[in-house]
């Protein structure tokens, strides 16, 4: 496995591959992440995998500094799955001088996620088509677990022409269905134990819109009720349009529900895909 | 010459090219933009126009609907310079859908263009970085008659890492110095011989400069007044530096000095490089 740190470098190596399979972290690996390498592996040739945590999508008050960086492990594990390529840029690799073009997403970015954490998507989505075009691959895999990250990838490559192939990882669980995400590690044992709620939660109201439930807004609010009744704060419970994240009316049939809600200090999310049956 | 309307074709026709060298226009084409082709010529092995009257980078108020369209004529320039393809995309080819996900580019571009039509450089970079992922050119010339706009794809590909090397075409000019553009065409008989003051008092600037004089504001203020008191609204005339775009400093030793101004309903601009020997 080669660790490439500088983006010359990177080119040269992958000037004549012509199959590229591309999974961009933050590093701090969970088998979430090896899913989607392994996907990338199914999907092309030579997968890279870049290990990069991007200032641009921190607030200021969130937590960049205290974001878990762990190069070596994440190496170890990337090589014992057969990883090619990582790609492990310093700041001053990407940013050489201060980050002034941006990309201005999509309105639909200013809910959900961007409500909650306002310039994550302007910062992630820079930073993505920065990486696509150093590592210009065929496809990119970025899991369902950031569904609305995934959504606004699929809107960038569509509406700025990008040639890249998005391709969508399942969300991988712990055996208590916890969603696996680098921010389970801040959580306390008993919070690690509270934190399969979420899941809980969003699956009582996917189960409940299987069953023919239509009153979106209660179900919403009652499962708002009951993370807040166990120490939550709630940012949103929220059931929208699975193809535009618009909120979800009577008769769409791909549903998604989306929830994000702080236990302690930790900001969990998690989503589940639902298929109204006609 | 092959002349190609669509995004599927022109991909399929590049796809195995690995040495492009990239025109884009929005039509209307002059012995400016045949000089830029000429310069594609010199540096690449196939040479792709693009031609497409770009709505995004007019404000409201400006001339997109008047603007002319000759893909005929500017055709047949083309194919008389051994152009090999023309790309004239329609605007449903790329806008098939509202365009929302934008560049916002630097701070630099709200002053001088960017201060007399908001906008402008969002909607440029936003088609440009769209038709750089449509052609995938090694190469792609920009012609210093809109230095600013040279200056930000230069910065477009830097700060996004587009793997497109930006080459500067030099401005050609009329027996009478006038800049070629689009726009001239919109001039009464009377007013085109009036225009070619524009080139005149930067040219007075430029020498001046040259032979000394450092009281930029001075030398600014006096080229304005010139100009108004023959007729014309002034929008700027700017002693800048030139890789910054910043107001010239008395060191400076690479300085440009820039004026767009109107006569009439006609809005020129202009500008010429200083090199201030020490």
């Amino acid at each position: 496995m080669e660790i490439i740190t500088d983006i010359a470098s990177l080119r040269a190596r992958l000037k004549h591959e012509s199959s590229i399979g591309f999974v961009p972290t933050m590093g701090n690996l969970h088998e979430g992440h090896l899913s989607l390498v392994q996907t990338a592996q199914q999907k092309a040739d030579r997968v890279v995998v870049s290990i990069f945590v991007n200032r641009l999508q921190f607030a200021p008050a969130e937590d960049f500094d205290q974001y878990p960086r762990t190069l070596a492990d994440d190496c170890k594990l990337l090589k014992n799955r057969d990883v090619h390529i990582v790609f492990a840029p310093g700041e001053k690799s990407l940013y050489p001088v201060k980050q002034e073009f941006m990309l201005d997403p999509p309105p639909v970015t200013d809910m959900l996620e961007g409500q909650f954490r306002p310039g994550f998507f302007r910062g992630v989505s820079t930073v993505v088509l920065k990486l696509f075009n150093i590592v210009q691959p065929q496809v990119a895999i970025f899991g369902k677990k950031d569904y609305q990250q995934l959504h606004l990838m699929r809107e960038l490559v569509q509406q700025l022409n990008v040639p890249v192939e998005i391709v969508a990882g399942e969300t991988v669980r712990a055996a208590d269905n916890l969603a696996l995400s680098s921010r389970n590690r801040y959580l306390t044992h008993e919070e690690r134990a509270e934190a399969t709620r979420l899941y809980q939660v969003l699956s009582q109201v996917k189960q409940r819109v299987e069953g023919g439930r239509r009153n979106f807004h209660d179900l919403e609010e009652n499962a708002k009720k009951i993370l807040c009744g166990h120490g939550w704060k709630v940012d949103y419970i929220a059931l929208r349009h699975r193809d535009t994240l618009a909120p979800a009316s009577e008769c769409d049939q791909n549903i998604v529900v989306l929830g994000a809600a702080r236990l302690g200090k930790t900001r969990l999310i998690d989503n589940l895909e639902i298929d109204v049956k006609t």
